[in-house]
């Protein structure tokens, strides 16, 4: 019988307490390396996207041929406005040789949780390997998980952050004592980036933006560009990818979505799980400035639905939930509706 | 604040139960016809599909600008074998403002209800206004709903079944008792489509089947193909399709996936929102031959969780589902997991 299993904003929330947030990146990151390095056998698609005015609602799906996953994620700048999270997410693990909904899982702290690994991924093979100096820029809902990750995954140990909105920073620097980090916070991106190692940006706003500008690059850096992630929204001035060696998650909605919109469509770029399953070299030499233009890709949720299934199970969280029929006879759907006087009655009877 | 309302598997049989199958039926279809009839006012596109040997999953996103509706469907002909329906659905009504998840509701019911109410409302602009019998090939879960479907909305009076597997006609036979509508079991579908108004095909295989070839086709029918809907799955002879005016949902989508799919990308095809809006005439005259190829459209679910929700509002049926996070600080995604030990001492003081 069908019977899908319900993780809720609550039980995530407390999946992540009780394994540990450090743990939850490193997990989530081993199991995207596990899926990238079998990158070929999965049924990959563009995300499926819904523009309007204010922000987009996307929908994610992928398949490796035994599990299917979707993920449904929103991005609305404006929404801190009206006390809503700019990103909420929820995704499914189904079936494939069934099509039953196996899963149902809150993801926006998991989206959170597996951007930040993946970027950590992705500069633990592009960045130099004696890089302890990051600069974030965008101190907002996405921060401290990348701080933990590049801590936990490089060795980072010195932030140099900048926000536009003063009171975010101070929120990071808040939320990041006593992390083993150490925190300078900036009164300018110039500032933030001039000798990082790895310069992370993660601006929120919908439009054009320059937030690094060509003049800001130095030789051998490596750039993490998490913010630029639809059309319409870029973070880096169009020389600074010239400028650099490109990789990226999946090239057709990279090339859409991404930073790579400004170029040219022949404009070259590596898919990263090349360079993960040693297929393509990634950073050349130490002068290089190598950049992930990150826009996040299905298989990334793929993996963190996979995680949290193991962990749920693991530590015994998680309800049952009502999501699809369970019926005596699957020919008959109209017995769903035939009986319900008959058990109309009963819950009448049962109540008396 | 994020609040997410919930209608189970349960729930929506029990709504269906109180308004009646009828009053659904009839109310889906009236919530359909007014968004065809705005159908320009919508962000429409093909749904994604994934596919396998065991079947097809897919995702079917539309949105007016100001509700945006996703479903969730499968479809495995062989589930049943393993006790799991053919076909089962949910979907998501969201806040196209702010991205919130607004209603995740079951729709392996309401898919079968908005199908028969789309292929009624197609029907009742294009099959002769004095068709009284209808031949209904493939009797299976969804042939109730068809029946009664062309019963309330087009005056069909006589049923003409036929299956490959006699144990389904015997279901249906068994379901409609009482219904007012007289029914022929025939032997055969050539049997059953002679002398019939409107000819319902609904069977399940994924093949390149024939259950209707040319010389079955009579002056003056109404051909409603529906089993037809997705790669490599077609039920009509293509000398059908040549003979008859096609109509369909939404062009680009069945031109992959319809009875069209056989026919060359520019074999004419009118979607039925014109004909409904009066910009396209329907039939012709009685001698005409029409098609609708009916593959399932986002808009129609659209159409169904708005009817749910207003459903469950006036009849008090659902609650709430803990499916996105609400935040005291929407840009303090990190204070989740920060407050957690907190919440987790006070949950085990409450236990002591």
């Amino acid at each position: 019988m069908a019977s899908t299993f319900h993780l809720g904003a609550r039980d995530v929330a407390r999946i992540v307490a009780r394994k540990g947030l450090s743990a939850c990146i490193s997990g989530i990151a081993a199991r995207i390396e596990q899926d990238f390095l079998r990158w070929p056998e999965f049924d990959k698609t563009s995300r499926s996207a819904s523009h309007s005015r204010e922000g987009v609602i996307e929908l994610m799906p992928v398949s490796d041929g035994t599990r299917y996953a979707f993920k449904y994620v929103n991005g609305h700048p404006k929404n801190t406005r009206f006390g809503l999270p700019t990103v909420m997410a929820f995704g499914v693990l189904a079936d494939v040789a069934t099509g039953a909904p196996l899963l149902l899982a809150e993801l926006s702290l998991a989206t959170a949780i597996r951007t930040a690994a993946m970027s950590a991924l992705a500069a633990r093979a592009l960045a130099r390997r004696d890089s302890r100096t990051m600069a974030l820029i965008g101190n907002g809902a996405q921060s401290e998980f990348q701080a933990l990750a590049f801590r936990d995954l490089l060795g980072i140990r010195r932030l140099r952050l900048f926000d536009t909105d003063p009171r975010a920073t101070a929120k990071l620097v808040r939320n990041l004592r006593g992390e083993g980090l150490e925190l300078d916070v900036c009164t300018g991106t110039r500032e933030a980036v001039r000798g990082a190692d790895i310069v992370t940006t993660l601006t929120a706003d919908k439009q054009r933006a320059v937030i690094l500008a060509p003049d800001m690059i130095e030789p051998g850096m490596h750039l993490n560009a998490v913010g630029g992630d639809c059309p319409g929204k870029t973070e880096l001035h169009a020389e600074v990818l010239r400028r650099a060696s490109v990789f990226v998650e999946y090239a057709p909605q990279t090339r859409v979505e991404g930073e790579l919109q400004q170029m040219p469509a022949d404009f070259p770029a590596t898919e990263i799980w090349r360079v993960l399953a040693g297929a393509h070299p990634g950073r050349d030499d130490a002068a290089q400035v190598t950049l992930f233009d990150s826009v996040g890709f299905a298989l990334e949720d793929f993996a963190a639905l996979r995680f949290l299934e193991g962990a749920a199970r693991e530590l015994g969280i998680g309800e049952p939930l009502d999501l699809v029929p369970s019926m005596d006879d699957p020919k008959d759907l109209y017995g769903l509706v035939a009986a319900q006087p008959a058990r109309l009655a009963a819950e009448l009877v049962a109540t008396l």
